[in-house]
């Protein structure tokens, strides 16, 4: 049986990606030797790193303002390198607060300087996107969680504010087109949900904003270090920077165009099936449904947990609500086919004709 | 014809980690699933990361006083973390300058505290490891590099202190069984050398040296984070973890007896032909050659990068020195057979006698 998988991260890669990852880890470009036992400075290596930060700046429409970057530690070491680079002990950061994410970001961003959290929908445990707030003009940048992984919120406008914007896109960077590139300062995500594997984060920097803290910055947690050494300061995460390069191959083929069409036509399917569906509702604010992470709960309880049993029975896994929230959570990231959602659905219809 | 791979690192692998890792990538325990698109937080991928740090106790044969970490950001990262966590800002960190790596950790430890270099062999190109220094009883700690990757030295001594030692072992950690266990406070290496492929950093810590500078220290960069949170804080690198865990396995059945027996051997046969051979020249003091790193040089250097090409040809790879030091490094860490070895010394034999 064909097995659908929903996991939010690390998620679902394209069949091929996965075929080329394995094939390089026992023969890499034909050379006799795994990719996990060569050196990270053979040409056959800088090759991949150059190409994919390329990929990147192709992608997202890059001017030669910003720098592409592949670092480690996950979004959450961002947390805090964000404000180690950007923000001055005496200035302010704005933060949107609309998730756990959001939330961790603020936490850490406090240790560095003043941090002003401008809206949250923290007491309606983040169920919508605050939207009316003011951003201070003079904020050293507004950081703002572009999708909420863990609640299933996106934000489907980005405000237009005179500070630049920190943008986490963890879990939905490449799921569209970037637009209003210059209002961004910094862009950055975790590669485990639609850009490869575990192990690499992607960071986009704006560069006239570095350096300006007067802080000394250990060399690692310095962005102007990875810049100046083109992410290879030290020995990277080869084999995640690897399956980053052919995730954003594979993105680069289907077109960021096709895949935004793609993700609206799979979230209005499920969407529409889950407001049809007497057995289920969304989570979250309509207007602020995430195409990325569709969460929603059971409506008769007791029946919870027998729907994600029987949805694992037919092939569906990973539609488990983060353990935090409960529910249920259909991850449906660039490489889940139509197919996919379309089986979870019928799942859907099925459960219903035997319950309702 | 058979590849011998002497890359300094990321580094040889044993053949069976290789396949037992691209098996991975496309079915992950017969789950249906890649390792790489399954939760962190599944079943299957917890007990790979609670049997990797099971391992790591084991063949170290740690007491309970210590904590196995595995954290990302390679031996770089902890250059910062270390003083970070166990440095208070008015007190000293004693350090042994014995080679790129360890100035490395000298510099960054001076923006945490205050930094005594005991003895340096830097003014020597780094070329033997000092022995006679005096380390402050005070000390916060000490800090070693047991085995100088770029210099071809190691560490077979190590002193006999009052304050608990730090001790980078990236090239060296599992190479011998550790003795002394109590002397160390912190014992850290980069994966992608004897331990598995780039993207995850071991890090062994007493736990009773934590949480005394006074120092808010950001989540990710605080050891007691991770401690708490068993390295599951947030998304950790899920596949270099898994050749982490397949690697120690390994390195369980060789038995860390014989492996040290097997790399004295190696290195035993590769020193006496670099002696015995009238065109190569060892690079450092006799007593403190490494046994995983054998640096060399030619004796007629118009002949340098003829020997390379020589070697390349008949499938010895990964043998040009470090790009700041020249000459020639033969990596010969666990996973490399004596064979592998004996092939390089005949190489040797028959490039003199061509040229000689």
């Amino acid at each position: 049986m064909k097995k659908w998988n929903f996991f939010s991260g690390p998620a679902i890669l394209p069949a091929t990606v996965l075929q080329q990852a394995a094939t390089a880890v026992i023969d890499f470009n034909g050379m006799g030797l795994s990719l996990l036992e060569i050196s990270h400075r053979s040409k056959a290596f800088e090759t991949v790193m150059n190409e994919a930060r390329q990929l990147v700046r192709q992608l997202l429409q890059l001017t030669d303002d910003y720098e592409v970057l592949f670092l480690t530690g996950g979004a959450s070491t961002q947390f805090a390198l964000i404000p180690y680079n950007l923000l001055p002990h005496n200035a302010t950061a704005a933060y949107l607060e609309t998730g756990q994410w959001a939330s961790n970001a603020i936490k850490e961003a406090a240790l560095f300087g003043k941090v002003q959290v401008v809206a949250s929908s923290a007491d309606t445990l983040y169920n919508h996107i605050p939207k009316n707030y003011n951003v201070p003009a003079d904020a050293a940048y507004f950081h703002i969680t572009t999708n909420n992984t863990v609640f299933g919120t996106q934000m489907h406008d980005i405000p237009t504010i005179s500070c630049p914007i920190v943008a986490d896109m963890s879990s939905d960077i490449f799921s569209r087109p970037l637009t209003n590139l210059s209002s961004y300062g910094v862009i950055y995500a975790g590669a485990q949900k639609n850009m490869g594997a575990a192990g690499t984060t992607l960071v986009v920097v704006r560069k006239d904003l570095l350096n300006k803290t007067g802080r000394q910055i250990p060399s690692m947690f310095n962005y102007q270090t990875h810049i100046e050494h083109h992410s290879m300061f030290n020995t990277p995460p080869v084999f995640a920077v690897y399956v980053a390069y052919l995730t954003l191959q594979w993105i680069a083929e289907q077109g960021l165009e096709n895949l935004a069409q793609k993700n609206t036509q799979k979230s209005q399917l499920l969407y529409h099936e889950i407001d049809r569906n007497t057995l289920f509702k969304g989570s979250v604010a309509i207007e602020d449904r995430s195409q990325m992470n569709v969460t929603f709960v059971c409506t008769r309880p007791e029946l919870e947990s027998e729907f994600l049993t029987f949805a694992e029975q037919n092939g569906c896994v990973g539609l488990k609500g983060y353990r935090k929230v409960g529910g249920y959570r259909a991850s449906i990231y660039n490489a889940m086919e139509l197919e996919g959602v379309q089986t979870l659905v019928q799942l859907m219809q099925e459960f219903e004709q035997r319950w309702a």
